[in-house]
């Protein structure tokens, strides 16, 4: 039985406690204002929560000031939406103009946020590495660096701390969407069979998670193989299921903009040996990514203890670059579990642990699991998987 | 009826074709070479249909040379996906890597590409303008700023001209999707009635589309209020649909890679002369931009058929800026149909027409219908709706 969802939003204190946060963060770093540009950012300062960054037409900012709240630059078409946030000041432009589409309002802005700087040199902040982006085009960021009086410096690191742990109610999100992508992977083998296609089988799983309570699911790939899969992020394909095969299902469903990242595999008709092994490999080095995961050890522990079970196991190697990573308003997200990482892990972290390993030539097993971190250790956030494969009849 | 879903995947000589036709332009534009980053981009030239761009942690890059196959420049995670496609050079690194996540690849890879260049200046296209941007860290960008030995150019009118026209396979994905989406808003008012929550209207409407054939739906909004609703970007809430109620969904699902983009509207109970009158306009508005949509007019023109219907019926004003926009492997692509705009219409365009209004203070309608331009003029791909606001009793 999957639990109630949990009150839909945030209480509006938590968005001023993660802006207060970032502005402490802001100053400690001599940072006098950020630029943000994309969904997840402007939606962690604000509750922003709309489908329609689908369309990638028009540009949406935020510009967080030394102090006070968020000032939001925006296409006029969202205005009524981010009336219904907390932020006062909103500001719009009919979007979208081809002679100057906002930037000229962003600039004007980011000039009055900066101006209130102490120093005399300003520094405005935006992302520049690691798994981020710009949402706006490279055109009008130029403009930006020539319209701007200010050197830009990269601010990803302070918004990855931030973001990093998570509050309960974050957390209450996460636990329902993953509770509920685990009640459809444990109901999905009544529903499918032999003879079915990858496609079908997904359909199928697809179906269920929307009927449980997640909003959307922009991530459910299926592949499968004669003794196992050859890759985990293409499919799923009109390819049929027969006896030997063993297909992989990884998804990520959302509940009210949060995620949950896992996967679950299943035999159909009968296991290899060589698959049943494996199975048990990655299922054991899970155990030990979830042992290793507390408060003081890094991403890095976490990773060796995953990788010496799967070593010890009989590894070919791992394409993946990682075994598991953060995951919240975004699929996946900072850290990652990875040799040289070295993140400290803290009470509220959110992770994934997805040990996987080429067991033979062209062949695959990957397992995945979500966990929080608490003050004692590791708490499951997915309901743990089979421990032994679990063959379709 | 919806139709049996058409083929998946393009001949490869689609690919040959598309990659010439930009070569084409490349050498008239005195372009050396492209670099593109974003999920269509990419897709556009090679065929690579994964869900895994979800996860924003690894840049994907393509390099389109003056002549010959483009080169891949991945994750190692993508290379079993990318060898699927007609590609023959296919270069990776083993993602994510905080030293250096692939960008000193790419840079190798395109002073090779550069290094074919005739001329003395050797000019690389990005993408810069409006609808646009790099999905890639900016500090990455900056080192390709540095050590690729060329200029930067805007890329992007070149892309948009060749995307703009779609072949017959791609306007056969869209008919299907704009088809099996038709049939869904057909079949909705007979699984919904005034009680239900536009969450739980919505919810009807996203399995009804799966079960029809759609791979995802990554957009599916619905809006409703008294009389009408105030913005057509947020929702579905909990909100109550009772008597006097006008709710709108728009939905953006997903076959193969391509998308529908159009909306219907329905009151529940009882209608008022006022959304009554405003839905008749709009409806007639669609039909003016429909008849003005041919080769040789342009946007312009569409947008003008579509506005001088609704100012003369009542219009108090429009925050969308655009009355419909492209349609394709995005949501919204280009071009717009706004004041200006002045693109050339042409035989395998495929448009949304999306007139609307807002009819009273705080409350708009909005009408859309997709349609392809043909050589006699446009033809419809959604099914047309009611001609009168249709009553869920």
């Amino acid at each position: 039985m999957t639990s109630a969802a949990p009150p839909r939003g945030f209480d509006e204190a938590e968005f001023g406690a993660r802006t207060e946060r970032a502005q402490a963060q802001m100053a400690a770093r001599g940072v006098d204002a950020l630029l943000l540009t994309t969904e997840p950012e402007v939606r962690y300062f604000t509750g922003f929560l709309t489908q329609f960054w689908e369309s990638p037409t028009r540009p949406w900012y935020l510009v967080v000031p030394a102090s006070g709240k968020p000032v939001a630059v925006i296409p006029a078409i969202g205005a009524e939406g981010m009336r219904g946030t907390w932020l006062d000041d909103i500001r719009t432009w009919a979007a979208p103009d081809p002679e100057d589409d906002g930037v000229s309002l962003l600039c004007q802005t980011l000039n009055e946020a900066l101006s209130e700087a102490a120093g005399s040199e300003r520094r405005l902040g935006i992302v520049m590495g690691l798994e981020s982006h710009l949402r706006m085009p490279y055109g009008d960021f130029a403009q930006v660096l020539r319209r701007v009086d200010a050197q830009v410096v990269d601010a990803l690191p302070l918004l990855q701390a931030l973001r990093y742990v998570k509050s309960e109610a974050e957390i209450e999100k996460i636990r329902f969407v993953c509770e509920l992508a685990s009640d459809a992977f444990r109901a999905l083998p009544e529903k499918v069979a032999p003879g079915m296609t990858e496609r079908e089988v997904c359909k199928q799983m697809h179906l269920d998670l929307l009927q449980r309570g997640a909003d959307q699911v922009p991530y459910l790939l299926g592949s499968s193989g004669h003794g196992s899969y050859n890759n985990i992020i293409m499919g799923p394909t009109d390819r049929m299921l027969g006896a030997g095969d063993v297909m992989i299902i990884d998804t990520g469903a959302r509940f009210d903009g949060y995620f949950c990242d896992f996967d679950r595999n299943w035999a159909f008709g009968y296991a290899s040996d060589a698959a049943v092994r494996a199975y048990e490999v990655v299922y054991a080095a899970t155990e030990a990514g979830f042992a290793a995961a507390k408060p003081g050890a890094t991403t890095t522990d976490v990773y060796e203890a995953m990788w010496s079970v799967m070593e010890a196991g009989g590894a070919l190697g791992n394409d993946v670059g990682r075994l598991g990573h953060g995951l919240g308003m975004q699929l996946t997200e900072y850290p990652s579990n990875r040799p040289g990482d070295d993140t400290v892990l803290k009470a509220g972290v959110v992770l994934t642990l997805e040990p996987g390993m080429e067991f033979a030539p062209g062949q695959y097993m990957v397992h995945e699991e979500n966990i929080v971190i608490r003050s004692h250790g590791a708490e499951w956030l997915s309901k743990r998987a089979d421990p032994k494969l679990p063959v379709i009849a």
